[in-house]
């Protein structure tokens, strides 16, 4: 009997926790929820941490004291982001992908929530050093990786449009020059969207010249706010100076080739480097 | 030792289900991922399913068969639902969310990771009779409820564009009239982004007139898509007559009054109704 309610407590609180990763719960709430002593809570934590680790999908995060308690903090083991990557890969190079202009269809791969949700676990493993108070990005197709990311960090989302709204009261409007396009474009963010002075992370779904990252740099310094990085599904490999420093891509695209029908891409050197010291 | 392994099995089988739902999984995953036997996982299961249950938060559904297996269906019983929908209430009463026009600004809500993926629950939960094999939304304040609801479906996400996008190859466009503003707007979809035939289930953020809506039906019936329901987050009371029959509304707005400051909202009747059953 002692057995089965450590299961269920088990079953009761992953549940909870993972549901809000990086969400801080008093060991309290447990105890309500589950009427058990606070020494049986801790045991259980101590099993559902080791169990996490053991798989490499993250782990928990005690915080002792008053204000204290525990949280989920994802962390997917390098080689399972890797071999994720490298599937996503297998998939991208598929020739039917390349569109007229170059471009590649992965609408169907970047909208799959199942996807979605592991890339943004791999991002927030990425940047798991920082601590940002919101994930921002620009509409439309970064939207569901921003979403995914922000529920990994258990911080809000916030959407840059890319032409001013109506339903979204004043707001702050910068130009800004596509960087492969060369064409000058709007986007703009509501003024109730960012407090000043916010800790930002900008996450989007891919980056060519860098241009719409750079307008989402200044659209961030007009409400002071400290970008904290940068993250990418894909970048390009060409041009390899970009309009921003010190972004981070998870796949790099060499080349779409619309004549020999050909697609090079490939996990970044930077995630494959940090998976072979492991 | 043997209450160790079950209890970290637990753990790991509630991460793997919860994270996929409606996914189905095979016992062999389980015991070849936890080396164990299959007549512990389907007890590890069944305890897993109970506490679910007796929490209010869903169920695990097991399918007999060589091809069988089990998977999560997320279920939020009605009076959690209610509860969540009211704190939801009672946030957007507060008139310092009201816009120029009469508009609420919910962005901060609607965005929010968590805040998403519970209604993503709540819609999964309404729509529960029905297996979609696509969730629908146009760009852009519906895309992270949609995604989450696709989520909870686990199925993919279909995002209308509200024009046409180069980087998607050939699309179908077609003109709508905005219930509430009178203008002809454009959306578009994507060739490829639907198969023909396919069952869809459409989710927005907001309803008033409906034409936005109606104008989703159209483009579906362009796919020969079978559209198997509506759900939004907040529809309007009035106008009673919408341009869509059978949409399913989480919240109803009765009036936001800008001179008064006043809003009234609330969650709609049927669900009301529908605890109340219980």
């Amino acid at each position: 009997m002692e057995k089965m309610r450590r299961s269920e407590r088990i079953a009761a609180i992953t549940k909870t926790l993972l549901e809000r990763p990086r969400q801080l719960f008093s060991l309290n709430h447990f105890t309500e929820l589950l009427l058990s002593a606070k020494s049986n809570i801790s045991e259980d934590l101590g099993i559902i941490d080791e169990t996490l680790k053991s798989l490499g999908l993250g782990q928990l995060e005690t915080i002792s004291g008053a204000a204290g308690g525990v949280k989920y903090v994802p962390g997917l083991r390098g080689e399972l982001s890797l071999e994720f990557l490298n599937q996503l890969c297998g998939k991208l190079t598929n020739p039917e992908r390349i569109l007229p202009g170059g471009f590649i269809y992965m609408n169907d791969l970047i909208f799959d929530p199942y996807i979605s949700s592991k890339l943004g676990e791999v991002f927030a493993t990425r940047f798991s050093q920082l601590t940002p108070d919101y994930i921002i990005t620009v509409e439309t197709k970064g939207i569901p990786l921003a979403l995914m990311t922000a529920h990994s960090f258990s911080v809000p989302l916030v959407i840059i449009r890319d032409n001013s709204n109506v339903s979204e009261g004043s707001s702050v409007s910068i130009n800004y020059v596509s960087g492969s396009t060369r064409q000058i474009h709007t986007m703009s963010l509501s003024r109730r969207a960012l407090p000043e002075h916010a800790k930002v992370l900008i996450i989007d779904d891919f980056m060519k010249a860098g241009g719409t990252a750079r307008g989402m740099m200044d659209l961030m310094a007009e409400f002071n706010a400290q970008v904290l990085g940068i993250g990418v599904f894909i970048g390009t490999v060409e041009p390899r100076t970009k309009l921003v420093d010190n972004y981070v891509s998870l796949l790099e695209l060499e080349r779409v080739d619309g004549l020999t029908r050909e697609v090079i891409i490939r996990p970044s050197q930077t995630l494959r480097l940090k998976t072979k010291e492991v």
